[in-house]
């Protein structure tokens, strides 16, 4: 949750609040009821169940425990629509969220509204403690804008007919690809973590000094054209490439390529939210998991760099750059711009790094139930930094970690290589 | 498929066409978009997947097949909706039929429309063969009229909500129930099988003779306040009543007592299409496996009918008679009518037989893709006879053979008792 | 359970009870005490546990029931080798008996020995009742010394170093393969089921009138040759020949050959309890499941035989005939004798018929726990006939059923194809 | 793989190498070729195949590549005992390793008796590179003797009948049981991992400074008595003192108390190589997961250590100490002596740490097939430290890393509490 001492004055917040709900309804314009019902995996969520359960939030830990004489907009509904806060009872077990034909699309979208104005007219009388979790509760919406991104584009992909949400938007002739080069980085003691200047997740505190060792970073992201390297060389049937796993995961699955990747026989594809495209070499890779990452850095003689190194790194680099969510579309990876230094650090594609997430020197989940939006997932994940084309801008920022399983790759996640120097 | 010498007259094929095509809408009715597109469990489909699959029936056995110049609605098509048929080529796994949110309802309707349309228009130049196929498809399109129903029920009672799909017809006050008696039978050859006189499935036939030992049957079924008397006695807990493997179903599953019953504690509650109600004594019970009806009726010092008792018992009763679905519903089984002899022969429920889904001495399934039909099914399943309220009044007869798994209860099974003499 | 008037003369009895008892340990006799301690799959038991359960079969149902002042071996092995019996309380779950390093092979000896010198003892003052039980006792062990034999194949078959549990016994020149005929049998009334001469199981009985329809049989069994013949034309690849189970069954499980074969390439290898020999052609096709036997007849323009068709045409033949167990010793089908008629009925391999394991018309279990012997297995299996290379000589008769699964073929089985005339 | 410079003189190896390899055949002593067969669940590996698998490998990376003429004792085996080496080629799948009743016991024991003389043979001959292999062979060994005895207790409490492989020895009266202090740690830079004196696995490596945080340790581990208060006040049922995952592991095997504890209903119990015996309250909790040491400490407002922050506290006590393994014997912790300052580093059970298994800072793996010994492993996996009862002495050191995964609970684990300061 917030680490922040004031919270946002109330008329920045009263705008954020309806540009970052306006978004979500943008996101879920191009579909149907049936397709924000469709639960593809259970790793993904309907697209109606994003937009109710962000409802949900603020509905339960703002209208109900800090406006008095709110009245739920339904009782039934908080079973539906908690997704995995012990504390706040018992839930629709989570493969069973596909199955909510009803409510609809529209019962949902009035909840929003009914949501929407109960907290704008209740905003100004709000305490400071409730204005921290409107403030938490647009970050987890902003979080769940991406989620509804992948599990979108999960559900297309599961159709054979392979709709696409939006229409292709005309992209330029791809640059020439830019040649990769590494940035140094000398080693020594750098602060870590969230430093209190605006809003931050529990799990990014607290601040605290890390040690680093010398090492260089890849100016850009992997491309698809060098992954396409690593498939040729056989990189998805060498053993000593891979962790043990790993290597069981490639063989119990199947796995030739990232997801979303096909061939036509001769050449490859890629599916998207704009439908199934010829794979562009010089775009970054994408939906591929920690174990190809970590496969894939060994191929090429190097690591994945450690979640501080990434954080040393960006620290003094703009988290609004690059290529973020700036409106509802089909998002996706560009190439590295021309230039010098790090690119491409903000935005395209999350970044696999090879720390698992665990807690910082004397982290404290939150009292209540927020305490469980983080801290109980620290174990078994791994952390990805930068956030992506899928990530609203304005969400992320240098200290920001998500987190994922080695073997998910449904996110938009790529990587950045790293050697020892 | 059909076993009939002259096809029906083409006026007569006309209307029932339009009757049939006409009731599948008619069911579909009460549902959005998003019920429709719904797979709540592997072995149910989607109510838009059967509207589609039994369109795509007449448009491939027939229109392609059998109508010089017919364009396919959609080529991509065939894929998605094709059930089960070989050799009609790859389909979509059966498990996956719950990702179709695209084509929409609308378009499923627009599909039967065209359907209809052009097989209407040739209708009158159909040679006889493909009149037999229109026949094949319109009982076809009954059974999943059905098993639309059965899916719907399970879709419903998958959602916490408990929606109903309609309201509830006021019912009169339950008759009260008549007590049971037996109907004796004496042994001997008998016909068993379809005679040749109006249209008939493969598996119904050849006719040939059976032999019948001296039995009874229960004049009526067996009843839900009989069932609560099995599950007070600890039916549900004796492992002596049941069949092995039907034991070891009860105790992985939890069995305790018929599908979509529950108790709130003091009472039991039924749920059905028209909502969660009281569950009503005299009613027959429903939604049994097979597992479940054999362990009643050794509980009940009886046993089930053969198939061939069955049938001999029903040969001169009228198949149009009965508690059967006239109209789009909440098709719920009624209480034995007052009277002597054997009463709810047709309707109400399934009446599971003790006889496993074989074929007749001298079975051979047609030629073709329809030869897939019922012939390899004819393993590890067990037959059912009678019809039920959910099936469509016209659709079953004396020889008719229904055939499930012994563990599933999602369709409308019940029993009937039998005994030898 | 028995259904015989008499008990059989306790002298006779004597006899045969050391007679029986003596093969179980020459069966095992090859074994180590870890080669009697693996199961190789939960179908299967480790030998140790077959010869203590048939010990505990003796011991719990005679002499703890029957001898008074008898007392137990050992209290605590009556939960670890009851088989499926719930009136005779809880036990070892099936799928960890191969957890049972003690008691050792040499304790589980002397168990026998001493359940053998008590009965034995016991024998000429017991209750006619109780010789009964001696007497399904018996039947009993036989019927384990073929699950021995089955069992310490798969476990051998489970050792990549394929050891053999017994040197090869020298064979013959394999005959010339006598030509196919096919015997003809009228249709009518047939009495079936167990006469009351002897023993027979509970599921044997009552005898009872069964009406037959014209038919051929053919005069031998399917050979190694001949399905050779149906895997080289695509057997195994036409979903078109295969019931809807089988096809899933075949896919899921990547089936190619029968058990036990394999190819270096070029020929073909089958694993026996002699090791590992090349296949010969003559030989009937053993080790199939009925979902092969049901494909390959289909693919033969044929059917599998009723169990009422094979009974009949066995009635009037020599039981005691044939290529049946006379001792331990790696059992082994053998190629048809020259001649004319049916030939093979009895011995070499168990032959599939087309129909379902159920009761008879009017059939009874025992009273007590042996009532758990047949009845509530009457599910889901398939009827196979007339005993194999590893039944004991004088186990098997013609109104003798055998049950397995359909997917089971760990059993020595084959098929012999009929047709409707 | 070692980290060492100069190879252990050959004298000393010559003896170690004897007495590492006598105390395998001591703790298999007590088995019979069938005890050593069993494999009760994939985790864990036949008695068995420990012997063969450690003898396999000085076969394979000593004699067969650095003794000129050495012929391998049978072809066949290495297929049967490489345990995950990729680079040497396929071999049984792990689940199936307990299908191998032959080879014998005696068999193995031959094979080891070969490999031995055939390696002391050798040892004056051998360079320094197998000489470096030879000691990376003994503890590699040791590390299979621990898993022995892990092994041999989940295969005897597999077995109902709660075998003892070992009679009691006799304990003392417990001791009062100490109270529990805190030592308290300051922060700074220090250096971990190995640092090249004497032998080291290479996930030891490379040496590198770390930085610590203020912090505390407590000063023994937690103990029966402790965890006993835990189940108490529900620590099974409190979701909010658990990891997500963690969570769902409870749920899903219904754990309730630590492995191989049972209740009589009034007293709880715990079984041991030495049978089942009353649990004695004072001995530090043993057998349980990552999952359950995470929420005891979180229980106990508490964490778990890290494993540098253990390594540094552990640094300057000696690793001989403690109760670690002797002789082969029920391996079983003591409870902690009287003292002051930090007891129970070494030996009694492996400490959980809060840190995953990762790559040191410049991690090499080693080049060749034991370059798979630990590198690929660095996933999804907690470190322990400290050794335990089962260890044998001499095996264990400050910077030694034990991993295994979070769920995992057949070794002989528990922990210590920490705190930030």
């Amino acid at each position: 949750m917030a680490t922040q001492a004031r919270p946002v004055p109330e008329g920045i917040l009263h705008d954020r609040f309806q540009a970052v709900r306006a978004l979500s309804r943008a996101i879920a314009a191009p579909l149907s009821d049936a397709d924000a019902t469709i639960q593809p995996m259970p790793d993904a969520s309907p697209a109606k169940w994003h937009l109710a359960h962000t409802s949900w939030f603020f509905e339960t830990f703002i209208l109900r425990d800090h406006v008095p004489g709110y009245r739920l907009f339904d009782q039934a509904w908080a079973y539906l629509f908690n997704s995995y806060y012990e504390g706040e009872g018992d839930r629709i077990a989570r493969a069973k969220r596909g199955m909510l034909s009803r409510p609809s699309l529209a019962e949902v979208q009035n909840y929003r509204g009914h949501v929407d104005a109960a907290l704008l007219d209740a905003l100004s009388g709000l305490p400071a403690e409730a204005l921290n979790l409107v403030e938490l509760g647009l970050h987890h919406e902003q979080q769940h804008q991406e989620l509804m991104l992948m599990d979108m584009l999960a559900t297309f992909a599961s159709n054979p007919l392979l709709p696409s949400a939006w229409l292709r938007r005309e992209d330029d002739a791809p640059p020439a690809l830019p040649a990769l080069s590494g940035v140094r980085a000398h080693g020594g003691i750098f602060e870590i973590g969230h430093d209190g200047r605006g809003f931050g997740f529990d799990c990014e505190s607290p601040r605290h000094p890390a040690l680093i060792h010398p090492h260089e970073l890849a100016d850009r992201l992997v491309t698809n054209g060098e992954w396409l390297r690593f498939v040729g060389e056989n990189g998805y049937r060498r053993p000593d490439l891979w962790l043990s796993d790993g290597w069981q995961w490639v063989k119990e699955n199947g796995i030739e390529a990232p997801l979303y990747w096909q061939s036509d026989g001769e050449d490859w594809l890629r599916f998207g939210l704009d439908g199934l495209k010829p794979l562009r070499l010089a775009e970054p890779v994408c939906h591929i998991s920690y174990y190809e990452a970590d496969a894939f850095a060994r191929w090429a003689g190097a690591r994945l760099p450690t979640e501080e190194e990434w954080e040393v790194a960006a620290a003094g680099l703009d988290p609004m750059g690059g290529n973020q969510l700036d409106e509802a579309g089909p998002a996706h990876p560009h190439p590295a711009p021309n230039g010098t230094g790090l690119r491409q650090i903000f935005g395209d594609v999350w970044e696999w790094t090879a720390s698992s997430f665990s807690p910082y020197p004397g982290f404290r989940p939150e009292a209540g139930a927020v305490g469980e939006y983080n801290g109980k997932f620290m174990c078994n994940q791994f952390v990805l930094r930068g956030g992506s084309c899928a990530t609203p801008r304005g969400h992320v920022r240098a200290s920001y970690r998500n987190f994922f399983y080695p073997h998910q790759r449904w996110q938009f996640s790529g990587l950045r290589l790293a050697r020892d120097l």
